[in-house]
């Protein structure tokens, strides 16, 4: 993380109103808190979008462990995948379905091409990647 | 706008360092303005989803003026919608495809369902909705 | 889920040819898999603009477990929320940074809730809501 | 466009009730063309994110005409770009604040360059690329 640097921001009155409103709803503690976070979130996505550095992904996924092969299949994709499985979490969401949540390290381009190899399964009704980050530097 | 604030922000200076990298490549002057373009664009989106104000939105549409009576029948929602039709912009792009913006006042709820009636027209290939803004208090 | 229910749709053949390509590339078994995720994901991202029946969400957090009492006011959070807390899982992405992925049941606006207070606090350096679904009828 | 393809889709019961009743509300004819606009708004993305070809965009901006220079930097970035500038909508919104539709044409990375620079400039308060398509082939 590095030192903490101060330094000074302008900003016209109206809409300083209304992020301190907005900031407030959100429960943040402090203007710095949440600037830092809009910072944080647009460098993250800049990125995914232009880097090639090993970053971290997380898919969530909603399937149905009964149809077809579905659990062996996506167990088969993380192990065959050129992307590192750091952990995954298992929930029953009823009796037939699942969600998982699964914690992948790469590069962009790799954890974006195993997300949709799990993602484009039948069985799997509902695949998001969140783009993440290690959060060194960050 | 009202008067300019000035206040302090603390960040990390490895996280500051990135930051300036992309405002920099983003063609920013300086990090006041960036900053304040990323609490505007939270504003505006906030506004959106919880907001009841009127506002101002952006349908951009790409369609094939050829297909049915696609013309006629987007001229007909707008005169007939509750929003205000400010104004809307034609572009050739080829001898069957057109490109339309039209920009629309009114509050969230009613832009979004106009926008959904001209976006679900057959001929219609391709249509977006952009949250806009009024500028007032901006 | 309900049975199998089959129709026909018809599409240009340039765009059906392109549709293709694309589904190939992330490992489609066939259009009618594919057409079925976009619809939906069409589906849940509605049902959170628009529904207040109970559903599934995912907050996933990069953290520096180091800095203030974030671990603990993490907890916190989570045990005074309204929404059931289902599961969370731990990744420890180095010495100072952890990644957790919480499961959360409840209305849309009571998980947003839940998740705004999770991911505005200091220490918390990236928070996404990932927008899920309890799977039944999906 | 190439002529129209007939194919089979097969869907759960309970999953095409939801989308009947979604589609219903957005005002579409039938099933086929909200499966096509499905189709072409994940083609369009997919191109953005992957292609090279030559592309159409529009750059939507909300901005304070008395603030600084503004108006002609907008004009003179426009005349610089390396993409084709096909058209621009100006719209008053109130005394001070402008809406603008600018049509850009050129290859993906080139636009988002050209978008970057206008979407930066102090005085631009809001700003929005819209990622569109020339319609050829959609």
């Amino acid at each position: 993380m590095g030192e903490l640097v101060r330094f000074g921001v302008s900003m016209e009155g109206d809409l300083l109103k209304q992020f301190d409103e907005m900031i407030e709803r959100r429960s943040y503690a402090n203007r710095s808190e949440a600037l830092r976070d809009l910072v944080r979130a647009a460098i993250v996505e800049n990125q995914w979008q232009h880097g090639n550095n090993k970053t971290v992904g997380v898919v969530c996924l909603v399937y149905d462990h009964e149809m077809g092969d579905v659990g062996h299949k996506l167990t088969h994709i993380q192990h065959e995948s050129e992307v590192q499985i750091v952990s995954s979490m298992h929930v029953h969401l009823d009796h037939h379905n699942c969600l998982e949540t699964i914690v992948l390290r790469g590069k962009p381009a790799e954890i974006q091409h195993t997300a949709d190899q799990l993602i484009s399964l039948r069985g799997v009704k509902l695949g998001k990647l969140v783009i993440g980050h290690t959060g060194h530097g960050l």
